[in-house]
């Protein structure tokens, strides 16, 4: 259920429909929109009385909403969701395409400063690294935990890179939403409802990636968990699935970008590296993902992907990272986008996550 | 890397090997086969240096394990984990047949009630009942948390039913291995890493359900992270996996059964319910799943399946239970098993879970 | 749209609707049942109009039928069909399990005699072997063509057993229909609709082996397309279909057994040695599918299997034959079935297809 | 097996060598390269005896091929394979992009002339229409074979497009041959291995649709089929792929353009009209598949798609076609290619396919 208020509803009058919402029990979310407010009725396991909510002040109409996601959807609000990383002009949605490149695991301090400071001179805005790695194996490397987590907030001081890193449990959860600027859910916790809830409680933009089997219902699903608790700054990811194919690791469903774009607002990256699980297919699909729309890409870069502790051969190095940036931004204009120009140092004094202020 | 100790090693050899193990940095899984014991080495990311525990007194052989997974191979341990339940005479793994069978959810006292009493009339010796529900939606029912496992620990005494029920993240899992006497992890928190570490650390039985996409390969190696903690009682349970098909909501993969047979010792069940989604189809696919060779079978009852808050349409009646128990007793000899003849309600009485003991 | 006539209708009467569904530019198909016939009405893009049919004498009621299916639907023909073969007891569909057993393909007049009488000692009322090979390499072996026709026949003469086997063109669909009892269309061909359309202009029955990647009304539309060329008697098999797992060949899909069963009046066995491509699962699989109430078993094997030209890994010896035949035959029952007691010999004088008749 | 013939080898050397390779009882198949030819050896079930060939004069080296594949692999040829048009300057494959466009079904004479006018003026090279559809229904549209074939001459004739359309069967394979320019075999036939030889002996280029569930291999193998009968003239076009997403018709797999182009030398199209079942995602997965790399489009074209007999619902207008034209002849440069520009008409005097040259 959808309350919208008309286009010059006052404050009071939004606050009075979310009050007389949470009277009846449920859960209101005002959505401020460009033209009015949408205000998002959650909660309910069935039908809400229509009747007082059409006749309250300022409201121009309630709607059902059929799909069975609402505040993912593009029904409860209209104009696409713009991520914004105060004290910088980073975004994720909107114009500008976000670049979100690191190496899978830190590993140790200089490799990730070696990476950083290369991904940062292509014009990254992201730095994305592993702090705790969900490994198919129990006896594969797990990630330094908190010491990787320092090291990215240096490096975000360093290079004015914003972080963007793992939580893999509720424990993990509370960690990265302190020291990094996006939380990130992995596929495999895709449909990890406890953890999806905890970060809905957080305030902090959380990037989803797709489940290796889960539909467009169930992607938007996951991040209407989420937001269903209140954290509105959801980005999605695709990262490919699993199908019969075994010419990549996983098969990169591009078409899923103009899908979410119809029916929802929040913003999507494409991830090739695990899209593909192949270096030489990075690139074309990373070039293929911006063609098709995406707000961006999401990549491994490692200066020695031969040494890396994982993810080494869908790696790609630095300088192939470098020309990667230099054909996305060629395809960008033709899909209305672009590259912004990189990270304006000046910009990082506003920053309170910086590294330095926790010392 | 595996440690197999001659048939007349002793203990106190067998131990001293687990210390020189452990004195090495790694962790020693001591694993008792019906000849002799064999010791799985653990915590080493590369290679052991066989050297010295060859001339360990009572070794009789170092083994290399090729596969991802020890503690879960047959290479470990030959013979099948059956897994007793102390007090009764129930079990999983060997001759005799799990039946463990009884709602999605338990939505109050009477429904689970009427519905375990007519399974234990059955013949199942185990009742399931989901507490915490994982619901594709946040605004689905979402399980009456603890009363329901209060429920559940009565309905244990009255009935002499073993419990097994869903924990959905580290603080359910802590409660419900608290009340329950099976832990259950479900199909989409099969790689949901920091769960199954914790599930590793507790003495409570785990069954294991196979994600929507998962390989045997990951499947074996989600039990190997639960086992790599030290806690061995491990149970399978093939529930279906995402296919292109329509007819079924999942495509029960029942050629999983012998292939896990071939390569672990673990037991497995099968879920037909969850592995078909419709009523009609959960007899046939349970006649199948035995047939097949699997340790017993996860069903869905209802006695009201029109009126479930979850799962109903795959739910099946319980005059529908009481004719699925007598074919699949008619199966079992085939496959050289039996059904056991049901609860011996004097075995009770030694159980420490009894919920009379919390009050 | 389908024309049910009364029970008490006449040859005639039945005869005149036929001639007005065809004066009006469309195919009648008369499908008698047990009580009453039915008749089909395909050819219309549209709507026929119902009027003039409704008043027709002998006729009971014109109904819409919905699904994209008709002849193959249970709308249209209620009780199941069984497929017979005239001068002996083997039938498809009914009470009666059918198996059909045989190497991959005809190697040469020994291997094919010695497969077979044993398959036939065993009690196999039906023998498969492949003239012509559908090979996913072209530098494959072929299959020995019309040489293997002819030896098939001579084991017909022999063993008394009926000839299975596949046509994969228009050209040897020809031979295949002159020297066999059943014409297989393998997977790949599922929707070769040319090459269907050809097979429903024949008199001989067809087993349609379902395409790794058909969906359920797939399937169902294929025999459709043999249907509406007049040819009824078509025997479905499923043989896998091809998934993301890597622990089988194919995923065999068993809950298509009753879903089959639920809408379509046809026959349909299952492939356990194609659906896993792996000796060690064939008998478990194959016990399954006879418990989810297929009407029999199509299976691979072969006495020397590790020198088979194709499809060795997955053929299983003469001896596990025997002990499948004795498995499924004491799991029958249970499923209301039963195994036939093997060939008579003396049914064979009347066939008319004898090797004999041809020289 | 192949041959690598010495840079400065003879033509009689080369032919030599063929011959001496058929006296084994082989194929020879001479691939000239830029540098040197090659010379494919098929037909050998196991291995052939080196010593002979190696010593011939002329003759560089002789080389294992591991994979199944021979002619289709960038072992044997290094070089793209461009095919041309005689009497045209259209190409497939090479620097120039190649677009084929038009309806799914020619319906009439109008429609097809309208579409045809629409698509040339936009700057497509090629036209594609159904004159016979393989349609999963036997009640649906067939297509209206020789006339449509009729039709697509006249339109060859008017607009210098080359006709691209498709064979189901041996029969319409010769028509197809004799009226079309490309031979196109769809999805459903890829394994239709019969087809596929006979489409092999003839001389026209067969655009090759890859299978629902086919892997890399067996797309490769399929193209192998034909090659190794001798027609060297295969255009390979990825059309999406089963699996279990819901938001498009099939899962259209961008990553195997550049899996192709690392082992084979033949060129590949990519058909995002079946490979997305839905109108609004084309133009983003068109953009798509040329940023990847892609030889050229195949595409879905009609003026009233809400009127066409067959797929208009995944059917683009003609100034959608326009736009995407547009856009993908800005991606073009920034992947190293071009769109070529358009048509030249008095090219078409010297094309003895005229359907004039048949009155």
């Amino acid at each position: 259920m959808l309350v919208v208020m008309k286009a010059q509803a006052t404050p009071e009058e939004i606050q009075a429909v979310c009050r007389h919402i949470e009277a009846l029990g449920f859960r209101a979310h005002p959505l401020p929109g460009a033209q009015r407010t949408a205000i998002g009725i959650t909660g309910n396991q069935g039908e809400v009385d229509r009747g007082n909510l059409e006749e309250m002040s300022g409201v121009a109409e309630v709607i059902r909403v059929s799909k069975p996601y609402k505040l993912a959807s593009r029904d409860v609000k209209e104009e696409d969701t713009v991520i914004r990383f105060p004290g910088t002009d980073a975004t994720i949605g909107g114009r500008n395409l976000a670049i979100v490149a690191g190496p899978c695991a830190i590993e140790n301090r200089e490799q990730a400063f070696v990476i950083a400071e290369q991904v940062a001179a292509s014009g990254a805005q992201f730095f994305r690294g592993g702090a705790y790695k969900p490994r198919t194996s129990p006896y594969a490397f797990q990630g330094l935990g908190v010491e990787a987590l320092r090291i990215m907030a240096e490096i975000r001081e360093r290079f004015g890179l914003r972080i963007v890193t793992e939580a893999i449990d509720n424990e993990t959860l509370d960690l990265v939403a302190e020291w990094a600027d996006v939380i990130q859910i992995g596929a495999r916790n895709m449909q990890n409802f406890s953890l999806l809830k905890h970060a809905g409680r957080l305030r902090k933009p959380v990037l989803l990636k797709r489940g290796l089997s889960a539909t467009l219902d169930e992607f938007l699903m996951a991040a209407e968990y989420i937001m269903s608790e209140g954290n509105y700054e959801v980005i999605l990811c695709e990262r490919g699935v699993r199908t019969f194919t075994d010419h990549s690791r996983n098969t990169l469903d591009l078409s899923i970008v103009p899908a979410v774009q119809r029916l929802s607002h929040l913003p999507i990256l494409v991830d090739p590296s695990h899209g593909t699980g192949k270096r030489d297919k990075v690139l074309p699909m990373a070039r293929a993902a911006i063609a098709s729309g995406a707000d961006g890409i999401l990549v491994e870069v490692h200066h020695q992907p031969e040494k890396a502790l994982s993810d080494g051969p869908q790696s790609i190095y630095p300088d192939q990272f470098a020309r990667m940036m230099d054909e996305i931004g060629q395809i960008a204009p033709i899909v209305h986008r672009e590259l912004p120009r990189g990270i304006h140092v000046e910009a990082l004094a506003a920053n309170p996550h910086d590294a330095s202020a926790r010392q």
